[in-house]
């Protein structure tokens, strides 16, 4: 949502004879912005436009003032003014950003009429409330080609992200190739790795698109597949294995080859990453090879440090030191946090906004990830509703406060493929985007939810697969048979909540696995479900009067009721999908439930009390998680059958 | 379907340990081969294969007893023999080309079982019947992507196809770039075309996949687009602009000027595209500029011609001593046919079994597409019924049935993009492929389907989108409202057949219109009526006890007859779904027919007259064309209908 938005009267009819041209200086990163922009209009209306233009007819103008710049920076102004009348539209910017994310705005804006595809008279000056507006991607638990990367980008760049954070290794695999250190990718990976060259194709490809690339150099913790070619970096005795299960390892910040060799490495780094940000990660650092190794033990005795803290305090002094004599500014995780680090120093919260706002009394620059975990399956409102200058973050001064920098979502890749992925970050990334971009008083969730349903298909355009993945992992699943059914149940699933899939696990997480199953593919909020909540909300907020929603109401629970019967003979036939056999009885007696407490509601006669009790017994089983999935359609059929007892108060 | 199966007992387990090892000689198109099989592998189990692998253990072996040839030959060796067993599987044959085959063939066979993923113990010796099976695709009319047509080209490999007949300009737009005739595309095309460098690419792609690329260079008709940048080869007075409408026009083949023409255009496209055949169309030529051309006739009358025909004839003569000049053989649709043409010539027939069998008795190798012709929206089963060696073909004595090289499908492009064009191909083009691979007694239909819908989703594993893409167009004409009534009724139609579409245009066909309605994405042939009409099949013939088959039908029946009221909003709203209006209240009443018709089966009670004749002639209408599109789920409810009637025949 824009900062200002004025409507006019009319529309521009956007046919075969749109054009764009270009005011003022050509820039190049303009002129491919206008190309890309142009694909798309054809991908979201089919419609193919004319080649060649006619030049007396120009339908969209667009001027930035200054040409693009090599590197990126926080902080480069992305406002933009877009006027849209019906005889034209013109797009202005201080900078090309603007003329980006303007770009975007206007592909927004077409829509589908009684009279043809067009643009909505509209004024509108915009520009982010945040400059930091980033998405963590995890390829080191699960490496993502750069094809996928590169969809992603589109998509960040469509919400007007800006930063892509990569946490670019982790104990899994490492996946940048070094050329001084080969054997971190070739002993500390799968052979799954991008290559120098793919990297920098790839930071052009984002930098054309507005996206800072920032790398995360994870250390001295989350760093095992350094160990398995370098162990001498390490704190224990090693050797260190790519083995599922293994034991967190520590770099040894306590001798002076690993601070050579951390230079060596950054300063390769550096020239392959033009950003002006470099990660070095920092956070959970277990400490456990520290306390085990006599020789650290004793540098700390005599350097008078007293605990894991104080040494993680001295190695990242000593890192940060290393970061700057590269030219680059050091961001870390809450735990990097010391009164001993220059406040140029960056922290990125996964703690909060207490953690953050305590880093800005002290004077260094933030920005939130507490409350953006894409990972934790969490519906899109609960991100939406996370506000980095809310609790802690509300009460600094404006000096503290303009040191909030924004915020980034955080896809960390336990459970993520390149099949997946999307659909873990998409469309609900959209609505973190839109938090930090756009006025904090945007809050109501129901007019949030409206333009995440605009978004999230316009990102398929793109090349997105969030929600066409959905299809080829059933028929996986499946083999061929009639999905119908496996859909239905997909369709009202939802994967297990915060990190209860791996607690639910027997043994270590197992990142060679597999990721098959329908929880590996159930989207992480069900579209259905909470149109069907909404439903039920309407119907019971009418006073039973709503006969529209009662009727969709009787028509999803009839589907459910008879979906068992048909799914279960596939169940039988596929190992991945044995599991899903309570799910799909459960939904069954969801269907029979409801459409009893709906004929209860619609005749008037309240159910009988213990009818009621012991269905209430039967949801709240059907409620609980099997096969690490949710039947989120579980709680409004608990309202309907409440609500058939005559005695619930309306919500 | 391979020539020759058989099954063994137990099954290979498919896990993270599997691995492929090639013994004796390396090739690199086999190796190139087996990483895309291993990717493809894990793609259809998402099962990530180890790496490194474990050199002591090997699941499949493969060998080929001879290296890669540079250039693809018609009649190439092709059989291979693979054999599948608990502890392993090995796979040989005599060319890589063989091993493409027994790659797919054993993706094919690894399935979904109660124990994980497996291919089943079997024994497959196997050949194709047919040298020749090939696929046409016109991107004169659309232009195709390379990367669309790259995706197509991995689905034809997939069902073992192994030539592209590339139509690559036709009146609408010319598309491949010529360094000595800049002005073919740079005037002949709206700047959507091939560079060679892309050609050439796309070439060493295809034959990697083992399929040849045999360019259409198409004359002396259907050649407009040559005309635009060089109107001095055409035999009317010009100008010839890119035009919907404009009519026919043909290449003079009066002027020696043609001749150097052409002898220097194929001279560069002969050294481009290293495939021996070319093919020089040769169709429909009008003959209408010739007939208004005073120096043609009298050129004609001046060498005792009678007709356009003579005067094609002497062109392909001509013509053909160039083709051959530059070392290719020529192929041309049925109209080149001459006694005076040289029997290397090649005949592709349009028009039939008879035209084939006419050439071959002749002395002409030949192929058919009549009947392969897929943008005529027929069911896979008829275009599966088509056998080149039926009818004329089936009079052929061994030596002229030898000529018979095979066949071709034909994908015309007058309402196909880069979007729709995999459902327009996939997956009914596999049954065409099976037909010209396997055993001419391969002819049951409900066999082939079976075989035809676990292909079909595992071509999406390959990058085909024939099933996905209809989420994104459908998503365009609602734009983000619940597409599920818009998929309800998007699902039981088909576009209309033959040249319907054509023929009910009101002016020329205008090849730059946005191609957006639901007949552009609706599917050539409809799963969910199928299905119906199948279980309205057993329903009947079980003499109304099939039960299942009943509930099945009744819960279809429901959907449809809800559905109306939940679409209309939405048609109301936008431009491209307004004519679906009647459609979706047909579709409606089709439910409430049916479900009338199934209550009085069901009840066993007689439906009156009066109402079953007001319900057929309803019927009727609901099975009439609107909006290019055929409910076709009228057929099977009429069916229920007059059986309701107590009077019908079982069928």
């Amino acid at each position: 949502m824009p900062a200002s938005v004025q409507m006019g009267s009319g529309q521009l009819t956007i046919d075969r004879t749109f054009t764009v041209s270009v005011a003022g200086a050509h820039d190049d990163m303009v002129d491919r912005a206008i190309d890309r922009f142009k694909d798309q209009l054809t991908k979201q209306t089919a419609i193919l436009l004319q080649k060649p233009v006619d030049p007396a007819h120009t339908t969209l103008t667009v001027r930035a003032e200054h040409g693009s710049q090599k590197v990126l920076k926080v902080g480069d102004d992305e406002s933009y003014d877009l006027v849209v009348n019906a005889s034209g539209a013109q797009l202005t910017a201080p900078n090309p950003l603007g003329v980006l994310h303007g770009l975007e705005t206007f592909l927004q804006l077409v829509s589908v009429t009684p009279n043809g595809f067009a643009v909505p008279a509209v004024t509108i000056h915009d520009q982010p409330r945040f400059v930091w507006r980033g998405t963590l991607i995890d390829v080191g638990r699960h490496f993502i080609p750069i094809d996928v990367m590169k969809r992603n980008i589109d998509g960040m760049a469509a919400v007007k992200m800006n930063v892509l954070h990569w946490h670019i290794y982790d104990n899994e695999g490492f996946r940048v190739e070094s050329k001084r250190f080969p054997k971190l990718t070739g002993e500390g990976s799968d052979g799954r790795f991008y290559t120098q060259q793919e990297i920098r194709d790839f930071i052009a490809y984002a930098h054309d698109r507005g996206v800072r690339i920032m790398p995360e150099f994870e250390m001295p913790g989350h760093s095992r597949s350094m160990y398995v070619g370098y162990p001498e970096l390490a704190s224990g005795p090693g050797p260190y294995k790519m083995e599922p299960g293994a034991p967190d390892a520590e770099m040894d910040p306590t001798r002076e080859e690993t601070y050579k060799f951390i230079d060596k490495f950054l300063e390769e780094m550096a020239s392959l990453f033009p950003d002006q940000y470099v990660h070095i990660g920092g956070d959970e650092v277990g400490g456990k090879e520290w306390e085990a190794n006599p020789k650290i033990q004793t540098f700390m005795r005599e350097h008078g440090m007293k605990n894991k803290q104080d040494l993680q305090a001295y190695f990242n002094q000593r890192l940060q030191k290393i970061v700057s004599k590269h030219h680059k500014i050091m961001v870390g995780w809450d735990e990097v946090l010391h009164p001993d680090l220059p406040k140029t120093v960056v922290v990125q919260s996964w703690r909060g906004q207490e953690s953050l706002a305590s880093s800005a009394r002290q004077g260094y620059r933030g920005m939130l990830s507490f409350g953006y975990y894409l990972d934790l399956m969490w519906p899109a409102a609960r991100h939406y509703a996370v506000e980095p200058l809310s609790g802690e973050g509300a009460t600094l001064n404006p000096d503290e406060k303009a040191r909030i920098l924004g915020g980034e979502s955080c896809m960390w890749s336990e459970f993520v493929t390149p099949e997946n992925i999307d659909s873990r970050i998409w469309p609900r990334n959209a609505a973190v985007a839109e938090r930090l971009w756009s006025s904090a008083t945007m809050q109501d969730p129901a007019s949030m939810y409206a333009r995440l349903n605009q978004v999230s298909w316009r990102l398929e355009f793109l090349g997105l697969t969030h929600r066409t993945s959905l299809r080829p992992a059933l028929d996986r699943m499946s083999q061929g048979s009639d999905v119908a059914p496996l859909r239905t149940l997909a369709d009202v699933v939802e994967p297990v909540k915060d990190y209860t899939r791996m607690e639910n696990m027997k043994g270590p997480l197992d990142f060679r696995a597999p990721l098959n199953r329908l929880v590996d593919t159930a989207r992480p909020e069900s579209e259905q479900a909470r149109n069907f909540r909404n439903a039920v909300q309407s119907y019971l907020s009418s006073n039973f009067k709503d006969q529209a929603a009662a009727a969709q109401i009787r028509t999803q629970l009839a589907l459910w009721r008879d979906n068992d019967p048909r799914l279960r003979p596939l169940l039988e036939r596929s190992f991945l999908m044995g599991e899903l056999a309570p799910l799909s009885a459960d939904l069954s007696s969801l269907g029979f439930a409801g459409l009893f407490a709906l004929d209860y509601l619609e005749k008037g006669v309240p159910s009988p009390d213990s009818w009621r009790t012991q269905q209430l017994a039967a949801i709240d089983l059907a409620g609980a998680p099997r096969g690490d999935l949710l039947l989120m359609v579980a709680p409004p059929i608990r309202q309907l059958v409440e609500a058939s007892g005559g005695k619930t108060s309306k919500p």
